[in-house]
């Protein structure tokens, strides 16, 4: 099977101008096919303010009304996924920046209302993801660049989780590819009581690590994303820092935090 | 050949919520290919001046620096193209939303700035349209819907009239296809001194409509928009009001001003 690389980066990276250079450096210095799935950052917050939208959260997610939706699909699908397309054009990588919207590319379901009420947020699942136009981009050498923004089937935009994007993506596109998913951020990968990245974690060391409290709040639902998409086909998981992508993947070094199905033979 | 309409919108229409769906309305009931070209509209100006960044314009025209780049790239590829796609999507038109970074859609060059520097400001002609790309769009029942933000070679986004996109597109795509621009806006088309839309111009009354300034301001670049599409091989361009696009589309009415190469047998 060929080969493809899900890549999701995170917010930091992107509200940093240095960090934001550095990853399109190495984004374009990959050799193989990617597929590049990219968060938020701090802007859609900044500009919210300006505008005198109260951000509101719950539970650390935020809480997407309708004048919050307008905010985020400007920030996201339109300025962060241009300057992230563009840069990479620049660094001659053909890349296509696409929302959910564009050719049903993701078609996600609003989220349930059943205890608290996000807004328009969309939830989406493997089957959501438009893999017969993704493949045909990238047999043209294209390089898809997604937004975290997605539609339901009656056409309202909706707002969703990247990490959950890129898992979905990852999980829809193993059917016919080997596909390694990276969850990229500031962070060396997820980390023990020493902030070391712990090498391997697989579901028993992943049940240890949460009852004794080493792993808590954001890193969980990534956590159980990676375990989701290892378990549904998806070659390879690793969560590691922006900056060692490029040697992750050409195997020049080991980095960050590889997800496993099963305990390593012989022990973690 | 292939029939093919670009449709130029500008941003009045964009800026009413009634307008807007009826718009979406038109577009869907389309029964030919076609290819959407949106402008700005006032948000760009609302989210300027919320983020405390000054409109500079000089002779009618946007002075476009690079807090007003981002502005413009938020707001036009990202609020409304994507609120355009997904509400093509919603009444079953496979719409695509793409500024010229894109897929290297449009690539244009920086305006020379030997008078007045216009910024982030690119310059669009029809060689810099990548029509392979529109063209397999097309073919797979896609519908592009383009931003007026385009790139240079270097990777730059920059601001660009609508109204030369459309232009730029239509002109290129004329190589294969028989293609009919059609410039939408909110008055019913280009208007004699009854207020009544002239039912055509042609360079010699063209000619005579400026020098006995009937037409002044932002119409002359738009009329000479259209005569340079129409120069270039675009087989018919119109000015018309966007409420009555879908009619002259279907041939129902004579809507809008039309605008021909030659005068026509017998005088106007």
């Amino acid at each position: 099977m060929d080969k493809l690389h899900i890549i999701k980066i995170g917010g930091h990276v992107l509200d940093d101008d240095a960090a934001f250079e550095a990853l399109l450096e190495s984004l374009a210095s990959i050799n193989e096919p990617f597929i590049l799935v990219h968060g938020g950052g701090k802007k859609a917050s900044f500009v919210s303010s300006a505008l005198g939208i109260e951000v509101k959260q719950t539970e650390g997610r935020r809480i997407t009304d309708a004048a919050t939706l307008e905010v985020v699909v400007m920030v996201y699908a339109g300025l962060i996924n241009k300057k992230l397309t563009a840069g990479l054009q620049g660094r001659l990588v053909n890349a296509i920046g696409l929302s959910g919207a564009d050719a049903k590319l993701m078609i996600s379901k609003k989220r349930n209302q059943t205890v608290t009420d996000y807004g328009f947020v969309g939830d989406l699942e493997a089957k959501g993801v438009n893999t017969g136009f993704l493949n045909s981009l990238l047999q043209s050498g294209t390089t898809p660049v997604i937004a975290p923004i997605t539609m339901d089937e009656s056409g309202q935009l909706l707002n969703t989780n990247a990490d959950t994007i890129a898992t979905s993506i990852a999980v829809a596109m193993a059917a016919t590819k080997k596909v390694n998913l990276h969850f990229c951020f500031e962070k060396e990968g997820v980390l023990n009581a020493n902030s070391e990245a712990i090498r391997q974690i697989n579901p028993q060391t992943y049940a240890e690590l949460k009852s004794s409290g080493q792993i808590s709040g954001g890193m969980i639902p990534k956590l159980d994303n990676a375990f989701a998409a290892i378990n549904q086909g998806v070659a390879e998981v690793s969560i590691l820092n922006a900056g060692k992508l490029l040697q992750k993947i050409n195997q020049q070094a080991n980095a960050g935090t590889l997800i496993c199905a099963f305990p390593a033979p012989g022990g973690n």
